[in-house]
Parts: C-alpha cells; sequence; structure tokens
C-alpha cells in the first residue's frame, strides 16, 4: 500500500436509480466501495456481474460497504435508454444504487467508463476507505477472492490509511 | 391424439431476424415446431428460455424440429424496442430465426401472444407436424421432459397424423 | 434400424437394491430399458450420472421406460464394497433398481462391465423394446438429447419392432 | 473480539493424507486455519464442502492460510475405511492435508467430531492466528461470505492478536 496506487476518479452520472440523491466517492469516503459496471445486453453482465452485485449487496453492512452499479457501454446506444435501465432494475430486483453512465457527446465512450479506462462489461473495481483504487477486473470475478479482497479491506482502519497514505 | 387438440394460431409478426423471409406455420407443416416466447427484460426468459432455445436448435435437425424465438411482452413497452432485440441477438450469438410479435394498437397484448393467450414469458408450445398445440408451458421446463416430448413428436408419421386428425 | 443392431448383454449382478427380485432384461422386453452405470468414487458418476439417473427415474412412467443403475468398477477393489453402496444409495436417497455388477474372480473387470465393454463411469446404455442397444455413451450426455431419444425410442410400437428385428 | 472466543480444540486423527508428517494446530498459529470437515457419502459434502475446500485452497497462501480436510462421520462406520478415502482423494484430486478423524471405541462419534461438537458434514471451523474458534458452521456456507470472514482475520497482527488474547 504505497503513494503509487491511484486515485479513484469521480463518478460522472446522468441518472441516479434507488437512491435519494446523486452520490459521489467524495462523500463515501471511510466506506470501501464496489463499483460494478454492467450492461443489461451483455450476457456476461446478466449471467455474473448483476447477480455478483446483488450478492455483494446482500453480504456486507452499507455502512461498511458500498455497493454501487453504474450501466455503460460504448456500443448499442440506439438501443439501449433510461426506460431500459428502469425496467431492467424492476425485473431483475435490484436494491442497490445504479447510476447510468454519463454519455459522451464527442465519444462513444460515456464519461465514466472513459475516466476509469474500462474495457468493457462486467468490469469490477475495488476502492478502498481513502478513495484508492485497489482492484480493477475485466470479466468475471470468484465470489471466493473478492470476498477475500474486500474483507481485508474492511480491516483497514481509515485513519491508519489515511497516515500512510499522505 | 384426438380432434381436439387445438390448431395453432398463425403467427403475426412486426420483423423478422435470422431468417430471410417471414415464416408461417402453414409453410412449417411436416416439422415438429418449439416456440419460444421470452422478452430480453425478463430475468427466466434470458436465463432458461433463450438458452434452451439455443440447446434445442443445436440439438435438433432444422428439418426435423423447427426452433423459433417470439420476442413478446405485454409490458415496458416504452422500453423495448427492435434496435435492442437487435443487439440481444447479436451480443447472444441466437441463430435461430426470432420474430417480433406485432404490436396491438389497441392493446398492451401483441397479436400472437394474444392468440395464443399466453401467461408471459417465458413460455414455449410444442406444435405437431400437423400444425396441432400438444404443449403449451409457462416458465422453466425440464430439459429431459422437453426432449422426450419433441422425440415422441418426430416419430409420428404426418401422413399416419394427418389421416388421425382427419 | 437393422439386424445389425447388437442384443443387449444380461445383466449379471451380485446384489441388488431396492428391487425384490433381481432383474433380467429378459424380462424387460417391451419396455425401454435405461441403464446407468456408475461408481461411488468417481467424481462424473457422483455429479451428472446419477443425478441424471434419478431425473430419469422421475420423468418416465416405470412402465413406458425402466431405469437401472449398475455399481461398477475395475479399480479401487479394496475400498468398493456392498455396505458403501448401501448407504451411498441411503443417502442419495436413490429409489430406482441399482445392481452391484458381479466381481470376477479371473480379472479386476466385473462381468457386466465386461459383456458391454464399458469404457468407464459413468456409462449410459439405451436398450429398445426388443432389447437392442441404441446408444452405448462413456461420460456425461446432455439432458435434452438423451430426453429426445428416449422419447423416440417409446414411440417405436414392440410388434412392429419384434417383426422389423425378425 | 474478547477473551470469551474458544481456543480450538486440538486435531487427533488416525492417518494424515497429501502431508508428510501428522498437523497440530499448536504448529499453526500464526496463519489462519480453515478446517473442513467432510464424508464421502455425504451428498452436500461432495457437492459443496470438498470443492469448496479445493477453492480455499487454491485461493489463499498457504503460509497465509491453512487449508485442512477432515474426514468425520458418526454413521455407516462398516462402510467408511481407509482405502476409501484414499481412493477419493485420488480421484478427486485433492491436494490439501486430509486426516482421518480418530474413532472412538466407546462412541460412534469419532474424537475430533466429539471435541468441535459438530452436529454432521459438511462443517466448517474458522481459527483465527492465535488459535481461537472464529466461526463454526454446519452446511453450505456462501464463498463470498467466507470469502469475507478469511480475508479480514489474515489483517489481523498475531502480535497484536496474541497480547489482545493475553
Amino acid at each position: 500500500m504505497t503513494m503509487s496506487l491511484p486515485l479513484a476518479p469521480e463518478l460522472q452520472v446522468q441518472t441516479w436509480f434507488n437512491t435519494d440523491r446523486p452520490l459521489f466517492l467524495a462523500g463515501l469516503r471511510d466506506r470501501v466501495v464496489v463499483l460494478v459496471a454492467f450492461q443489461v445486453l451483455c450476457p456476461r453482465s446478466v449471467s455474473h456481474g448483476v447477480p455478483q452485485a446483488l450478492r455483494l449487496f446482500e453480504t456486507f453492512a452499507p455502512d461498511e460497504v458500498a455497493v454501487i452499479g453504474l450501466h455503460t457501454t460504448f456500443e448499442h446506444h440506439d438501443a439501449v435508454n433510461q426506460s431500459m435501465l428502469k425496467a431492467f432494475i424492476q425485473e431483475y430486483r435490484l436494491k442497490f444504487p445504479i447510476g447510468l453512465d454519463q454519455p459522451n457527446s464527442s465519444s462513444p465512450i460515456p464519461h465514466t467508463m472513459e475516466r476509469y479506462k474500462m474495457r468493457g462489461t462486467p468490469s469490477l473495481v475495488l476502492i478502498d476507505r481513502r478513495g484508492l483504487i485497489r482492484k480493477h477486473a475485466f470479466g468475471p470475478v470468484d465470489d471466493l477472492r473478492i470476498g477475500a479482497e474486500i474483507g481485508a479491506l474492511t480491516q483497514e482502519s481509515p485513519a491508519v490509511a489515511r497516515s500512510s497514505a499522505a
């Protein structure tokens, strides 16, 4: 754990679901954050990423670990829309906060996907209590391994963490 | 097997994918037809119905058993559109013919769903070589059982079948 | 379907479970028989072969399709015994008839395995109403495909079958 | 984490597999220990407990987390024997240390099962770096949750742990 760990870029979201107010990583310091990027027409997002996000949300205490969904895509822009995401969230009974990535008028890659340099969906980003990126994975991730990594991050003291990051 | 078996209503489809020309049950007599109704935002369609349709298509010879997908829904009409279905078919690499059910201007229930009185998705309809409905199921169906039913139907002679239905 | 189909060799069993009397294929003519060979220490037998046998037993009417388990092995003879098979059947709640293959004093390969020239476990043998072998598979078999094959065999008339085999 | 956590009883094993020398918890202080109790004729042991033990062994560094299998049973004593366990370990390609629980001449419950008051198999016991029991579960356990718990335990300093336990 050194200064070289990258600070997680802030989320840039067009519309939020399952939350009264927009979420910002800056407001989630002291919590571990799991950012799960998915797309409703992406087979591995639907078979692995979304169900795992649901299990993560059900397993960890929300004041310890914040699970955040991010719907994002660099393709199928004429197919994907806000109504579809809303219906998907309803049908899959997702209760965790989900943001629709902010489209980019000058690129097919929306803003948050661009900032995180995601390769596609599903992607999973682990952010520690200080806001540093500790894992950035593209494709399915084992429950056992991600559980272990989150479990370890929850044991880091934010205070200690801050001083070691200073 | 008696006269009381219902004749399968004709399909009424807005747009076809994976076929050069529109499909009609009338043109599929002498083949067993498996009609798989699904919806891209329906969890059990995506986890069970569509993968089973794919396995059916890969298991049976197409001149013996015609597997036909039908995208249909009585809700989420502002979310579902032709571009979305096209992207879904591409992402899930579906190769069997799929029709988008014809919307009904006077009802949320599209025409083919209405004719078959489907309760929702996924639904599976088995149609014999004579065009008679032999099974109409709502919800997941076992591979073993549906395999056995299709296997049995393929053994029926269309000629004998026609005379026994006459 | 020709004369060249091999007649299924008779079973040679040391002990039977789940049946009052020994079973012989000769006594099962007019039924389709599914013979499932397994071994309690064989991973694919336990994860695939035995659960599929259970599904087969639950799916088909016993007077149409007889599902018979055969415990057989060419190795681990000091590990495998009758008490173990009895406990396995109890623990896995298997209700279909299961025979323990007759050991061969002059070979590690027991008698029924030898007669059928099985390559190991799990193996599945499909026998038609006339007693002819219609499928002989080593390793896991798809539910959909085996369902279709059994479904087709159930449609064969024993009478017609007998004359075509005569 | 208080004085009230129970110290894990020492293992009492008849025969060890996959290790050159007998294992004792006393020799594993400073490591997290996962003790997985299973039985080869127990369906949930074979479908869940053993595969999870294998995943645990493959996921964690052995000098951080010691995964130990314990074969134990309070029934089927005439069916279960050392040759069977040896063949099972070979067939399932298990590489982690596995002990056969020491039979008890005056009870059907073997010694280690008795000391841990296990209710049956599969059972999973998590032991921290100080040798204290932190989890004792009967039946299947989620990968995500057990991963998180082990991940958290690995972050505990043995030194700090010792003092807090002193």
